[in-house]
């Protein structure tokens, strides 16, 4: 019989990242910045990132060197298995094949720490001691965390309120792991203290928490900011996904008809999807789906128009589908989602018609993640379950296709919000039309 | 570079569970039925269990074949991964090699997935509707959950008391594959109500969430009771764990000197050791260790004799190292060795000095576990981590050794305890000498 699970041995790491953006058919559009006006330069990064990682942010070559130290680290977990998900098949009674890769098996449960552990070596080498960041679910919180630990790092992560409060053991984790942990908006910052002072019982989002550690790392010279997701630099280093998923597909003799991943700000579709973009802009054989919770539905109701990163406007301006940096989100479980923009290099996919994007609510969602669960016995993370949602549609529309989705991470730390849906106690949002209006009113004017 | 992980295809995971009883220099002594004082017949475990399992509880065949419906669903996680503690040996700049079969990478998180499977496949087949089991730290309650789920059987689990408390999310797992958890002592049985009438704030034990699953179970025609240690064909079918640390150590090209696993029930420890024994009676090359909590120090303080159990006295007699069928351990936090006993298998191995039994203190086994999840960032669960600490002191002696141990399960549904540890407010148990010596008065006579 046929096996479950396509592996790979730690021979088959790959020993390079993929640069997609030689690849493109159009240029990207430049960071700005928001002072001059002017296209972002390399100096303008250097108070908060360290050189290497600026040189990948904007490099141009296709393929780009794994240090040993870092395959080192990538061995405790990866390769990460692709697994094809038989009993969900037989219970969807689908004639479609379906194969999940399994991020959940890294450390920290998810795929944030393929870039935490990158971040953190580069600006160890480069003499910084300590790294400052924001997390929402605190998967990315805890990623770093656990590779701040490694490379003997002191780290800060400023947690958005909502899932501070609604997901304490992430927090547990990066307390295992040495991290200071603390919720946004916070009285650390003046931003913050401006957010609270407007709003005392403000909830947060990502765009509150950058713009604290982007504030704090700016006035260190000896901590440097370090990102989760959106930038050039961090897809790439996610693209050893993709990379490790196209193997096992060739070994499992199969092609994909569809690509599925959550996205928030982009790194985990982008490092499942990117390795597959050569290929694709020559057939266009693949449907690749990017899926987003209707609550924060940048990709689908946002505009592609240059926008701040952050709420407080710290940082550089750059084209992306935004929903307004002054958006908030309403306070869905999967916060790793909770996100007014997204990656300028997926937006860009997105406006030139070579991904597709859809959205999710929170209960139909969850709904498909109990099915999953129940049938895989894996627990999908909120975020995770956006894409396990589309990957059962497909499933039921029962066509022979080879459909492929991203598990990013599992929900061991997100039962509290299995236990409410469960229990009736969780509710769905409505899309936020109104406030992306009056948010999208407030977009910077070039 | 030498290997993280040594793994082996999914054609590897074993054919035939091993029996070691035809193997052992001595005769188990039987149990006994406390009514007649005679040796157990099958007829008098009918009532609560189904005639295979009862078979293979009482079985003298040294391999049993594993089912193939059984082996396609070790196939979802097995085999599992035998790791070498590369970083964990850095950082303890030990000469000693160690290595750790990561059972905690099933969906359940823990090695009780490995026989649960089994007790519900056999129930199902026998034409049983419902299975009642109890469960310490919710590790047991949910793999029979997922199992139940999986052969939709409906399932109910006394979870006791103390753990239902500080582990709500093992609850919401059981919750999300279907099952009903009560916590124990509860109203819903006599030996509930009874305990309850004496002592209200009752925050439970195995002994007596045991005692009120089988009384349910021996009530009801179609339920039967699932045990998730203790017994023989528990261990049997965790034997799967040996057996292929076995074939990976040979993989690895190591003969391990030290054997270590936690011990409650002795199911892990079981299934991880008894494959070795038969080897280990000809030439003694290997120390296997038994650890277990001071707070519950069954092995190292408790006596062999013939008990009960359960607290309530429902159970057959079975020889064991016991501190008393009425003997509650204080509220540590590693539920799942919070049993008075130890299977009566394991007992006799102690007993003829075959393996050796050590107890460890709360506050230096989670010190232990924060030392392991640094280096090598998976969580121990609480149980895990009595093995952890033992590996880490072998380790510390700095010889040069092959130390394997087994890593029963993940701690991410532990978390609370990690955080009063990390926050000084958990604290050591005194050895219960008191208690203890209390609760041996009410050994049975036989």
């Amino acid at each position: 019989m046929d096996d479950f699970k396509v592996v790979l041995d730690e021979k088959e790491i790959p020993y390079q990242w993929y640069n997609v953006v030689r690849d493109l058919p159009f240029q990207l559009p430049p960071p700005i910045n928001p002072g001059t006006k002017k296209p972002l330069t390399k100096d303008d990064l250097r108070p908060i990132f360290p050189l290497s990682l600026i040189e990948q942010e904007v490099s141009q070559d296709s393929w780009i060197a794994i240090p040993n130290e870092i395959r080192d680290i990538y061995r405790m977990w990866r390769p990460t298995p692709l697994r094809r998900a038989r009993r969900l098949e037989k219970l969807l009674k689908t004639k479609s094949r379906i194969y999940y890769k399994d991020e959940s098996v890294s450390p920290t449960g998810s795929h944030k720490a393929n870039t935490a552990i990158v971040q953190a070596y580069y600006n160890k080498k480069e003499g910084i001691k300590r790294l400052v960041t924001e997390t929402g679910a605190g998967q990315w919180g805890s990623a770093l965390s656990f590779a701040c630990n490694i490379f003997s790092l002191s780290c800060r992560v400023y947690m958005v309120k909502v899932s501070y409060h609604q997901k304490p053991f992430r927090k547990s984790l990066m307390h295992i792991w040495g991290a200071e942990v603390i919720p946004s908006p916070s009285e650390k910052t003046e931003c913050g203290r401006k957010i609270l002072s407007l709003d005392p019982h403000c909830q947060g989002s990502l765009g509150i928490a950058i713009s604290e550690a982007v504030e704090e790392a700016a006035k260190d010279k000896l901590a440097n900011y370090s990102l989760g997701s959106v930038l050039n630099h961090v897809l790439l280093h996610q693209t050893v996904i993709g990379l490790e998923t196209r193997k096992q597909l060739k070994k499992a003799g199969e092609k994909p008809d569809y690509l599925v991943a959550c996205v928030g700000g982009g790194s985990n579709f982008g490092g499942f999807v990117l390795p597959f973009i050569k290929e694709h802009l020559k057939n266009r054989k693949i449907k690749i789906i990017a899926v987003e919770p209707s609550a924060c539905p940048s990709l689908t109701r946002g505009l592609y128009r240059y926008d701040f990163g952050d709420t407080a406007m710290l940082t550089p301006l750059v084209k992306m589908f935004t929903l307004g940096h002054k958006f908030i989100p309403p306070g869905i479980h999967a916060g790793g989602l909770r996100y007014h923009g997204c990656s300028p290099l997926i937006s860009a996919l997105a406006e030139n018609g070579i991904i597709e994007s859809i959205s999710c609510r929170q209960l139909e969602v969850f709904k498909a993640a109990v099915t999953f669960a129940q049938a895989e016995g894996i627990i999908p993370a909120p975020e995770t379950a956006h894409a396990v949602k589309v990957a059962i549609d497909l499933a039921r529309q029962n066509k022979e296709k080879c459909i492929v989705f991203n598990f990013s991470g599992h929900g061991f730390l997100d039962l509290s919000s299995y236990d409410k849906f469960l229990s009736g106690e969780l509710k769905n949002y409505a899309y936020p039309l109104n406030e992306i209006k009056r948010s999208l009113k407030d977009l910077p004017k070039l």
